[in-house]
């Protein structure tokens, strides 16, 4: 049996510009999922690979592209393919099915619109297509149903990366330069240890084998890890596992999947086999790294450099939170990185990419990473992503996914509409030593996360067309966030309490975190947000902040308070405290009373601690959005904001990348200047003067 | 960031049992979608790959496999997984992680559960489990969430195929048989034609390669196709289109895909090139033969042959409607492969994989195969695979699957609740040259077969303890079921009328499909089954069906009226009419009154039937349901029925498979012999004497 289908209406036919770049094109999300699982089944664990406790999806089997046409000549193209590929195309006769044989095919002058149909069971199906007038690239329509629904009927993705016909995206590697260590020295029975300088990530070559056998590999950020055979190996505290290679006389293996390390220790285990020599492939996203930050104070200079590698090593085609452990894509850390990567690379591929890692696709079966606090998170990303890149066709794309997992996230609400801790969520809010939760009772923080999920998804909702969702989910954010100052503040203490019981109680801790948030989200008039300030954040008697994921909220919220003279002081002591112990990337956790192999604990394990995480990056993010001071006001910065900060230091000056360039800052005692490459600028002075800054043409302003 | 997610409640302890087969596990329906892709993209079309016009799904990524244990000491495990695999179990301790080095792991005697975690971004993710107690089959639990929602807590699908710890399902291919062509001849320009004798699927073997150059290969059903260059290869009515392949001196080369064709013509098209021979590997799925049917007429007994051919070469890891053209999985035709099958292979794996194929996953967006009646038949298969099978896993593992569509088709009825014909949607019934519907109006046809997918799926409802979706359903179904004859029936006419327009007015077309339906769904009392078979099955001015397609249906409701000795007369003219235009597979469709050419024109193509499809196979179910009489009462044949009826004939003879083997019936004018591999059988003679057969013993009765 065989019909053609008819797709039902016809396209709006457009006109094509000659001379535009062709891309790869595919489903929205869909090698951001593809990606994240190839990445987040790296993680070795338990001698094996560990994958992810959330549900994993799939990118789709077979998807249909299509684009409006209105030719003036038959339209010779060159199509590549990744998978089995049909080409059909409406016409005022009707329907027509086709192929293109080795790559060419001719769309007839009277086609109205060209539809190309990509089957590909093994990597998500892409298409690349170049004519005279005609080219691949997010102007063309998705969809996988074939029903062209209006959930199913998005702009394609694309990415500046992906133009070669002859590479697909799917077949792409990152790429990889050969290091050798900066020492290596032979252990008992064999083993050979090396130290490769600083963290690092690739792939491992083993070198000079001689005779035949097993060896353990134990990866490590260490020396002493390398050297705890036994705890880095074989206890419920092993990290990174252990590999058995049967090598070969004589022969140069690679170990087939990349890994994160600063030392290996290579051990023979079984037969007669020694390495001689180790070298790697250290492998990287290939990022330049458009922003920069210098000032008078050269450990803060360092820092930068630092979180810059920090960051670098972290951001891959998605980006994960650890190079040595995880390889997961964790919400709360990947927004971190996110606002960083703003700052540094400028990578909004990445960004959207790992957005997309993260949300998968319907149905929506638990929260993001199974963390309520992950899933809102997410929200907010979607539009600060919006607002960074300018990407026109993210709402389009995202919001279908947006409105399911929002709808996931308000049915397991309350009776009364708050967020509670149901079985099976996790409420995580921060790594902290007392618990910061209840099950059953609603925190002033998680309520606030849901206030701007709100706000965001009504954000996109409006930008798409959708009024109705858009004003539901308003009306919505205002009833919660009005009732949370009243409800959960404490003048005696001076602060917002934590959590209300599940008896509508309040419980008497008082946290730094919904204080924190509700600063940057402008919930307190001035009297209480000097009491804020006062008596939670510069109060050392509330529970203090020890991972650098709630540092980043608690430096951001002074920041916003316009006291970074204070966040100085801060930065430098928390971060410098980590070079000082030679760290060559930021830590997951820093405890400055701890004392030497102490510090590489965590989760119970003598070597549990991830010595290069993405969220000890966030110096980058907090120097350029409130030092540097540059913020975008329009999607993709076509209005900005330059409001310079010295915080204390001497001098500063440094890059922000922008969709359309860079925006150069220089700031001392004196004077302060401008360069954007372009975008319509508004400088800020101290005295709270504006001034216009125009594209391309540097101003320069005195001090008074 | 980490967190050890420890699953909610523990699972009931059981005691396992030694000795058990080990076989490969997987999510249900992984396989039956991901062979479905994989074979549904292999239909050659216009020079390339077409690909369905419904929507496809993904086998999912990554699955975990979780059993309750009892265990009295540790307990050694072999695990084979195709794919990244984490061992996890539970004991009174908590929740534990680990892996199986080299496949082997030991788990602990204080466990109570285990659980497999496999992440496969190839192919669908499955385990292979021995340990002197636990074994993995289909009793462990799958689940894709992680949160082990009710709707995803299913047992795992298994196969008797996948014992093999080195093979898993993703790893094996169907056996090949290399054969030569019976004849082959040079035809004009270095052309190469070869006739492999009767029709065949296989991978085509070039030979004797000389020079270098490029050559078209044309597949073809007849020797007229095969030579008939043009209307084959560039024409709209190209089928199996055309491949052009770079051939090297001297080589071999074998085609990368398994195509159908019993011609093949090889013309050179570019550079200086001949192939000297050609042959194939033969792809079959190896099914034993396990039923058969013999009778005292040789045309009959070649019917049954040939049928047997034109099944088995549809049969392969799903079913496909055709080897010649699209290879892709049709509900309709599926359904009656299904009944097919039953009754000559008793291949039940086939049968599951080819319903997941059909039915993919969630999101429902549109009919299967876009076609509303195809949506109905999948439940009744269901249904009948569950009957058939006797399989006591697939109502559990299918039933929310079965909900999600049925609700789907649920949510397209009229505001009465009645099929109506939507925008999008196909209502096909049958190919006939008159219009069988009408935008807006409700067939009677379609209405019936929604009571029996209600019915069906009220069913399935009921065994896995979903009481009140049950009653639902059977409450909707009976209250379609009491309007139909009332509205539909026409008494001058003897009928049911095929349509109720938009408008609420009847049709006056009267159609043979609503009212054999009715006759075997029993809607009729006997004065109207009298009219119905007198002034439409046997009315010649009722339009008379073409498609073997609907012949099924037609033949299948005159026998259950008894009516086996007109059907033996029709078999004999429309499928030995076949066999005497030397047919060596049954066809997509016969028009007794075309001559030459012209029985292969189809679609308004000169070759655009296919002539060997499985549609055309169905006298074996016929003459093994309706002749030697066998039908399951209970599932899995616990209890059947053997009502033999001769149809004419001197004597019949043959066997049934059956899940614990086969029921051989043998019957002639004197006598009636049964015997029975196992069950609990009632004989109805034709005095409609009962007589139990037991299990394992003959009986034999006189015919008085």
């Amino acid at each position: 049996m065989k019909k053609l289908f008819v797709l039902a209406g016809l396209l709006a036919s457009v006109n094509l510009l000659a001379g535009q770049e062709a891309r790869w094109i595919w489903y929205p999300g869909d090698y951001g999922i593809w990606w994240g699982n190839e990445i987040q089944s790296q993680r070795l664990q338990w001698g094996g690979r560990l994958t992810p406790f959330w549900p994993l999806y799939e990118p789709h089997s077979r998807v249909l592209f299509r684009r409006a046409v209105h030719l003036t000549a038959d339209e010779p193209l060159e199509i590549g393919a990744d998978g089995h590929a049909t080409v059909c195309w409406h016409s005022p006769s009707g329907y027509h099915e086709g192929s293109a044989i080795l790559g060419k095919f001719t769309l007839p002058k009277d086609a109205t619109a060209i539809e190309i149909k990509i089957q590909n069971n093994d990597r998500p199906p892409s298409v690349w297509v170049k004519g005279p007038h005609l080219v691949s690239d997010s102007e063309w329509k998705v969809g996988w149903t074939t029903t062209w629904d209006t959930d199913d009927d998005l702009p394609a993705d694309s990415s500046a990366r992906f133009t070669d016909p002859l590479t697909p995206p799917g077949l792409t590697s990152l790429p990889v330069e050969r290091k050798n260590p900066v020492w290596s020295r032979e252990t008992h029975g064999h083993g050979l240890l090396a130290d490769f300088g600083e963290e690092t990530y690739g792939y491992l070559r083993f070198k000079d084998i001689r005779g035949k056998g097993a060896v353990r590999v134990i990866y490590a950020e260490s020396e002493s890890e390398a050297l705890a055979v036994d705890l880095a190996n074989t206890k419920p505290g092993a990290l990174d596992g252990w590999v058995m290679l049967m090598l070969e006389e004589g022969a140069e293996m690679r170990r087939d999947i990349a890994h994160g390390f600063r030392f290996v220790h290579v051990i023979p285990v079984d037969g007669e086999v020694s390495v001689g020599a180790l070298a790697m492939d250290r492998e990287t996203k290939g990022l330049p790294v458009r922003g920069s930050f210098r000032c008078s104070d050269t450990e803060l200079n360092e820092i930068w450099d630092v979180s810059v590698r920090t960051l670098e090593l972290t951001c891959r085609e998605v980006f994960i939170e650890g190079i040595k452990r995880d390889h997961w894509v964790w919400s709360g850390d990947a927004v971190q990185s996110f606002l960083m990567n703003y700052y540094v690379f400028g990578d909004y591929d990445g960004c959207r990419d790992t957005l997309w890692t993260l949300r998968g696709k319907d149905p929506v079966k638990c929260h993001l990473n199974r963390i309520m606090d992950y899933t809102f998170y997410w929200f907010d990303a979607v539009e600060k992503y919006r607002l960074y890149s300018g990407d026109p066709y993210i709402a389009r794309q995202v919001y279908p996914r947006m409105k399911t997992l929002l709808e996931f996230a308000l049915g397991r609400l309350d009776a009364a509409g708050r967020p509670v801790d149901r079985p099976g969520d996790w409420m995580f809010i921060d790594w902290a030593p007392e618990p910061l939760h209840n099950t059953g009772g609603v925190t002033a923080f998680e309520q606030m996360l849901l206030v701007r999920a709100l706000e965001a998804t009504a954000a996109l909702a409006k930008e798409v067309g959708a009024a109705d969702d858009a004003n539901a989910y308003l009306a919505r954010a205002k009833k919660l966030r009005d009732e949370i100052v009243p409800r959960y503040w404490n003048e005696e203490k001076g602060g917002l309490l934590h959590l209300m019981k599940a008896d509508g109680s309040l419980d008497e801790q008082l946290t730094r975190y919904p204080n924190m948030f509700g600063l940057f989200y402008g919930y307190f008039d001035e009297a209480k947000r000097a009491r804020v300030v006062k008596d939670v954040l510069l109060n050392d008697n509330v529970l203090k902040i020890q991972t650098p994921y709630m540092r980043f909220y608690e430096l951001e919220s002074l920041c916003s308070l316009g006291m970074q003279e204070t966040v100085t002081k801060e930065i430098k002591s928390y971060w410098g405290g980590m070079l000082k112990l030679g760290a060559t990337s930021f830590w997951e956790l820093y405890n400055p009373s701890e004392k030497g192999v102490a510090h590489y604990a965590m989760y119970g394990r003598r070597y549990g601690k991830s010595l290069c995480h993405a969220w000890g990056a966030s110096p980058t993010y907090l120097l350029g959005k409130y030092y540097l001071g540059v913020t975008p006001t329009q999607p993709g910065f076509a209005a900005y904001e330059v409001k310079p900060n010295l915080g204390g230091l001497e001098w500063i000056e440094g890059d922000v990348p922008a969709p359309f360039g860079r925006i150069h800052v220089k700031f001392d005692k004196k004077s302060v200047s401008v360069l954007s490459d372009g975008g319509k600028g508004v400088l800020v002075l101290p005295t709270g003067q504006r001034v216009d800054i125009p594209a391309g043409r540097e101003i320069s302003m005195p001090i008074p």
